[in-house]
């Protein structure tokens, strides 16, 4: 009896992950990576987390360990829905579903949201497990373009009405690119959404983690208030904690919630509440105030380590983007440079990176790539960077 | 904008869960609930999963708290292959696959086997959350009755072969009737799945708390080094250690565990790489040899006076199943008996319970109830059983 003979139809659009194929290899001694997209563990608030963990095994071991409500544990929705509030566009407990790490949120999203052939625009390049989470359930991407101040709205715009249903945006440190939405561009996804009722994902994941500049009002805040334009937003505590406790959620409207917990109730009953009383815990204790200024003075330094050793070792014909926060840079090679060969080639050189066109959902980006810098420490960074320079050099 | 008018069409299979709606109301203080699956959280091992945390926290904090490989943390499938092997049937970690409980690994094989109107042969009554996990996939249910030895398999062997591709069954202390697969009738399905090519999913989930008689094979072992007979297998740590940690598994062909790994890279990446750590370390150091048979002998406790109960209480021409292991007691009470109106009855009087046509495929057991005996010490299920016999007797 062959498996995938028999029960194929489904799966063929289900396509193995180069990221996390590769994540395989980079936990090989001595090999510096810039792919994936882990946080640094070695800045994991281990401390704080394991008084979190005592905590809750003191004061609600057994509510911590029994079943719980799909929607999750009432006091971290609490905290969630209070946490993003604002004048404007105030939330309560029945806003947030609680879920297994953002890539859950995506999941649950397309179960209640997509149908064969619906149409959802993306940012080209985007995050590739949103690309691999939707296709299943039949979503039909429309590429648009990103360049430095974000998705291309103007191009949004340009699209036929019937094509303007959904939109997937990561406005903040985007994955892979690095790049934010302006200000300005944000007013005018939101004017375009409004007007077509189109229904905006926002992935806020890297939100938190901005170590220049101002922040930026999320999509949610600027569109709260006005008549149709509706954002439902997603986050995760794997950025500014620690992503093995995979915890996130959603932020969106109470009927929309309401769906998604039908989804999750049929997809794992709920997420772990064990989990959710530590992260709770952790975080009602201030532990984000303490640990997100230490998290985000390191990311500067290792994307400053990054940046200016491209400068130096890349050809001058390279280009790459300028991250004011998150966990990428994104680099585009001068034309008929194989980034396939060069990734063979680096990994012989124990570096390791993402080629940028398993990103681009209609295979473009064919000499870019994609660089972590949260992962490794500065000193590594550079070494890993000259190694680079120098396989292109050849 | 209005959320399911717009994004209705999937949505319409998912239904709201009685039984997981039910839990909330349980939550209310001096509620006697017979309703919902929760083990009792009395007898949660909680020193002995404290001590694993800090062993985890001492020896492997940071790769705990990162991301991991979606098939699993390596020690854990391999404790896992290691407890399921036989020698007719040896497996190695290529045949595991970690998931967010059971209710996870259903999902996923969902996602993986199931399309447009597969048809899928389910015991009448079943697993609640498993018909609501499949239904929106697309899952066709073909109800075979159960008797007190379990799945009638006469009646799936005179099924049409085009109906028999795909069949769930849950032969020890099933969910919800109590009633386990009698071994001649394990041999006969194993015989009949083996001739039409039938993919037998096998779960588990209360194989482990038999407190009367020996354990029976398993469909696994009985179809190991048949031809074309499979069985993919599900289990869970919920119901041995505590389900808060959301530790469940699915054992099969290498081929298969492939595709469901694809299915869960796009679902939520991986379990939490933390919990599975504490787990890993709780059973490592032998916790279930010593804990199993404390639990097992409270369940038996609980059950027995569930039993006896019962016949001190209810009418004489009502029915029930002598289980010997699990969760579960299901009741049948004499026809003209409204089990909704009861149940009303039953919660202002502070017992719950859950109707039993919530768990047929196609609306039958209008005089059936599901009763829960893990959850209430023995006190305490003689005063519920008495209210219910009391209300019964008016």
């Amino acid at each position: 009896m062959n498996w995938p003979a028999r029960f194929a139809r489904r799966t063929e659009l289900m396509q193995r992950s180069a990221v996390r194929e590769l994540l395989k290899v980079t936990g090989r001694p001595g090999m510096i990576s810039f792919a994936g997209g882990l946080p640094a563990a070695e800045l994991f608030p281990v401390e704080a987390l394991e008084a979190a963990t005592q905590r809750v095994f003191a004061s609600r071991a057994r509510p911590a360990l029994q079943y719980g409500e799909t929607e999750g544990v009432p006091g971290l929705r609490d905290w969630i829905a209070d946490r993003f509030s604002s004048a404007s566009n105030p939330l309560t407990r029945d806003h947030v579903l609680i879920t297994a790490g953002a890539q859950q949120a995506l999941d649950l999203l397309a179960r209640v949201l997509v149908n064969d052939e619906t149409p959802v625009i993306v940012e080209n390049p985007t995050y590739l497990a949103f690309l691999s989470a939707w296709r299943p359930f039949g979503a039909r991407f429309i590429p648009v373009a990103v360049d430095n101040d974000g998705l291309q709205v103007d191009q949004v715009e340009a699209l036929p009405e019937s094509e303007s249903r959904l939109l997937y945006t990561i406005p903040d440190f985007q994955n892979p690119s690095g790049v934010s939405l302006s200000h300005e561009r944000r007013r005018q996804l939101i004017e375009v959404a409004d007007r077509r009722q189109t229904l905006i994902v926002e992935d806020v994941a890297y939100r938190a983690l901005r170590f220049e500049g101002d922040e930026l009002p999320s999509l949610m805040d600027l569109a709260s208030g006005r008549g149709s334009a509706q954002v439902v937003q997603l986050g995760t505590f794997s950025k500014t904690l620690a992503p093995g406790l995979r915890i996130g959620w959603v932020l969106g409207e109470p009927q929309l919630i309401d769906k998604l917990v039908l989804a999750k109730q049929a997809a794992d009953l709920h997420t772990s509440t064990f989990n959710q009383h530590v992260v709770l815990e952790a975080v009602s204790s201030g532990l984000l105030e303490e640990h997100l200024p230490r998290l985000k003075s390191a990311y500067r330094e290792r994307c400053d380590a990054m940046l200016s050793s491209l400068r130096d070792c890349f050809p001058a014909k390279a280009s790459w983007t300028q991250p004011t926060g998150g966990l990428f840079v994104f680099v585009t090679l001068p034309e008929g440079v194989s980034v396939r060969k060069l990734l063979a080639e680096a990994i012989e050189q124990n570096v390791a990176f993402v080629p940028g066109d398993e990103f681009f959902c209609d295979h473009q980006g064919s000499s870019t790539l994609r660089l972590n810098f949260s992962h490794s420490a500065p000193t590594v960074i550079r070494e890993g960077i000259q190694r680079l320079g120098a396989l292109l050099e050849k």
